[in-house]
């Protein structure tokens, strides 16, 4: 491990930037040199109101100027940020990260990606379950997106406990953030076209699972919910599934009968457990939605689109920076900071 | 063919009851003698406000007062309605219909039951593609709820064409027509019990076919959304496929790129054709989400919960009163009336 | 009156222009000659499925390869329309009214327009019970918008019965109509600056009440809500003020305690009465909302948004045209081809 | 002040209970014994969960077993808990505190109540601006409900500082909280009986002033919205008004311009601001909304309905323990305890 804290910046203090900024910054070996953005939106006037526990930069003249009016103390500019840092972690809204990337290049600082960019704009598709060791030592990873990365958790954990062949989920996308308020739809069910290119994402990290993957968007904003059937290899009944999925610590089991009745009510649960936002890192699953047919396996989990990033976002940065060589070690330390038992 | 018209009487003028009338009475050999209800909901008060097109009868002593003061007319008691039918559909309130099913079997007529009783109601539970000459001639006849009426109609379609040997049904289930305004959630979605009741029923009907449901309950009110997967026995392509959907009188193309873009796109598309009530009889199937992989075929359907039923109840009196003695003629004479081509 | 009925064409078939030319066929005095459009959007497309009950122009070349792919039979171009009418209704998307006008100004024909257009695109701002003789032989009509309108018939029912001095409504908006599935908000409520416009346009068609108008956009799809408050110049009481309502032909009373909870359930009893749509003409109002204290009336009502201001659209054309000297008159013949008693 | 602390217990941990426990813990003169339930709601569940920072107390010897199960370790019972405090807060499902008051009589200890309870319940119906003065001492005292409370706030701050003669507010009241999947309406907006409680109630503890409200339910979760006019006294121009609200600790001025659009945006700018539960403790105003005409001024404002009470309860603890004589001081040491500047 480095002798120095990794040095972080987070590029777009958004819905993801903030909370990947919060999450590194509980990592003992690591530290958010400072984040930068555009505009005062939410996050951003949320941040300077509190007191900003983190150096703000600004990521143009006009931004400064912005953030400034907002009542900001600006440390200074993207720029500057970036002479900081060894890795950015670039959130900010899709297409911008493309732009920034030659910045990343010339300085010859690491960075990470989210899921909105093109796929072309890293060297690696990342998730840590399932190719860790394809991004050690990387310049440039991308993380999946939110539904893409819990489904490879649940699937990669059944994969490791049986063998997986392939596996079809049903993503019923909730359609905004809660703030989001100009994103319909209000009293309606929208299809895409099938498949959908979570799977395409999925095999490209696992190229040993057949995936498909269905899209239906209603108007929802407290999670996504994955509705998936697996296929495995070995024999396992219902109650090997749970213990394998109970044994992942990334993964949390709710039940129906404790009154943990939807997503909202999750949310809520997490609300009051005080947790900050009333996020949570962990894919739930439903226990009473796990069932085996065979050797075919269901189940339905709740996708927190929030923060469910967080945690991968972290190995990313562990496997670019190189602090840990495997991802059993990058997730043990990742999950220690973040809590995740 | 009788050589008069099936006397056909209605329980329960709620949603589903007054569709039921008004279906019936589009055949040209049967007729609406009577409905019944025990208050005036919005149905009967739509009925009554608009010219009793059919004669209205009371459930109770108390029904026919409450009913008088809201205007009606009332022919009679539920007793009387039922010495003048041939056949009763029962459509009321889940639990109802048990406690009248002893006066229909004392008067000596038939009667037809819907989704929400228990199967022990009847002595065939029934579905026309699936088992249409069971239910010939038989006293007492219960319906397949919506889903799985929607879902009967498409797999046993592509049963038909290529053998279909099991399937998936993921069903985002609405969770209130638009004027149960009692019913939640607002923001949330909620998962059920895997594997769910749809499958169950289907397997009683159609043993034969492996199935397995799921619900997620969300709050939209104009229609549920299925998305299927389907391993069928012979080699079919996605031409095929669309072939046989585009075959079935009982099932509607749309697609995404003409604009119909969710449920309620279509149902508003309803409105404009001018059908009564926005409603429609068949399943929409969007074309985009028709995908073919290996022998596994994938699709999103619609099932317009408040009126898809209609047809299979129509059916089923055909088989009660052993009008057509096939699936095939009971379903192009409903059809004929109904205008499904 | 005319000897010929007059010839009206409909530019935009959209909800509010689908839903005039049905209204303007229905009076005995005037013919749809045929309606425009751009591109098969929902109601075009139900236009053509159902046969095409209206000749369909093409609002340019663009548009009539689009429509005949859509399975059209275009029975010529706007010009072509515009040589055949005496008077336009123009309810394109906003803006495009304003660039048509000026070829309606040169073949010397008459046009409509709808709320969404500025002010400046008319000679008058139109509404039947305000100021009707101003707009008789204008050139150029803009009607209200929906809001707007419902707030003209009862405040000035109210102002024709007993004075009216100055109201407030505030005006719970619907956010979108139900097909609009790209609009928000999906959980939250949305306050707008005080006073919003419609209380501007209301003291423009009727400068001697003074008003001010609140909005708060809901995610609800059926209809807006306005809550009002009007002090009144003459002393009325509660069955006073019942009673003027219910001799307006264009109000409609409903009780909370039939069951008439929302604006849902109001929608799915015109869906019952098999109104074409499911559609209503009249503003209703629920009668347990009409409280007076002192010399204040407070009421809440409802807006059907899609079809209310086809009444007074069908006013627009009759002041145009001269059919008719008086509001009076104009509105009797009206309301009896619209069937409103 | 006392020379110990007082202590304080609490009868049902649910939305509102939890919530007062918290606020009641930051005061410095306070401090919580215990919290009791009858079964492991959510609230529970995340208080088990995440190591009962309070001494769970069970209602019941069957309330003792559910909450065992769920891996609670109980302290005592009701009558325990009892015993040990100078003060109860009821909180408990409506109904049930009503039956919990002997036993507070017979144990001689004081006992504050919620909005949900008839006013009989109590000595006095209670708020901090409008009547402290009258619940020094008192034994039993009920606090209003949320949306009362909110419009004491802001009505009485403009009535100290400008005289308040009367005033109407609209209550577009959120039908559910986040978590009530079983409460609709899904897709309707639903008027009540005008004039609502809200009035009622306001005019016990503010006689002086006349007041109406109306109600409209609407499905959002984050927040009701309350649009009031009232009439003031004394002459005041919208600076005037915002300086007065921006004066009052227990009021925050937003601005639509800023990107607060909505009651769900204020709801995620408090979850990044990390405060519990994303909960606020002040009523925010719109900016934009606050208007003047004449003598009536108007805005727009949202009800945190899940937090917003919580001070007024430590207020009445302070009332009825009379650890401080005037509403000014209570407020002002509430205040501080919750970070309200």
């Amino acid at each position: 491990m480095a002798t120095h804290k990794v040095r972080v910046g987070i590029t777009g203090f958004g819905t993801i930037g903030e909370r990947i900024a919060d999450g590194v910054n509980e990592q003992a070996d690591m530290e958010i040199v400072g984040v930068c953005d555009a505009a005062p939106a939410i996050p951003v006037r949320a941040l300077i109101d509190s007191g900003q526990r983190y150096p703000l930069y600004a990521a143009n003249a006009e931004g400064k100027e912005k953030l400034e009016n907002a009542g900001a103390d600006v440390a200074g500019m993207h720029e500057d940020l970036i002479e900081k840092v060894d890795i950015m972690v670039d959130a900010a809204s899709p297409g911008i990260p493309a732009q920034n990337k030659s910045k990343y290049e010339s300085a010859g600082i690491k960075a990470i990606f989210e899921g909105g960019e093109s796929n072309e704009i890293a060297d690696v598709l990342f998730n840590t379950h399932a190719n860790y060791s394809e991004a050690l030592g990387k310049n440039f990873i991308k993380n999946l997106s939110c539904n893409t990365t819990g489904i490879c958790r649940t699937i990669l954990t059944l994969d490791n406990a049986f063998g997986v062949k392939e596996f079809t989920s049903l993503i019923v996308r909730r359609a905004a953030d809660p703030s989001e308020t100009h994103k319909g739809p209000i009293n309606a069910a929208m299809p895409a076209k099938v498949p959908s290119h979570q799977a395409e994402d999925f095999m490209i990290v696992k190229p040993e699972i057949s995936a498909v993957t269905v899209v239906v968007t209603v108007p929802i904003t407290h999670g996504h919910i994955n509705s998936t059937q697996a296929v495995i290899k070995e024999s396992a009944n219902r109650d090997d599934i749970l213990d394998a999925f109970s044994k992942e610590p990334r993964i949390k089991l709710f039940k129906l009968g404790d009154g943990f009745d939807s997503n909202s009510t999750i949310f809520d649960y997490n609300r009051d457990l005080l947790n900050p936002r009333g996020d949570m890192y962990e894919v739930p699953i439903w226990e009473e939605t796990v069932y085996v047919k065979e050797n075919v396996v269901y189940w339905v989990q709740m996708i927190p689109q929030e923060a469910i990033v967080i945690p991968e976002n972290i190995d990313a940065i562990r496997a670019a920076m190189q602090t840990h060589e495997s991802a059993e070690e990058a997730m043990r330390e990742t999950n220690r900071y973040l809590s995740m038992l």
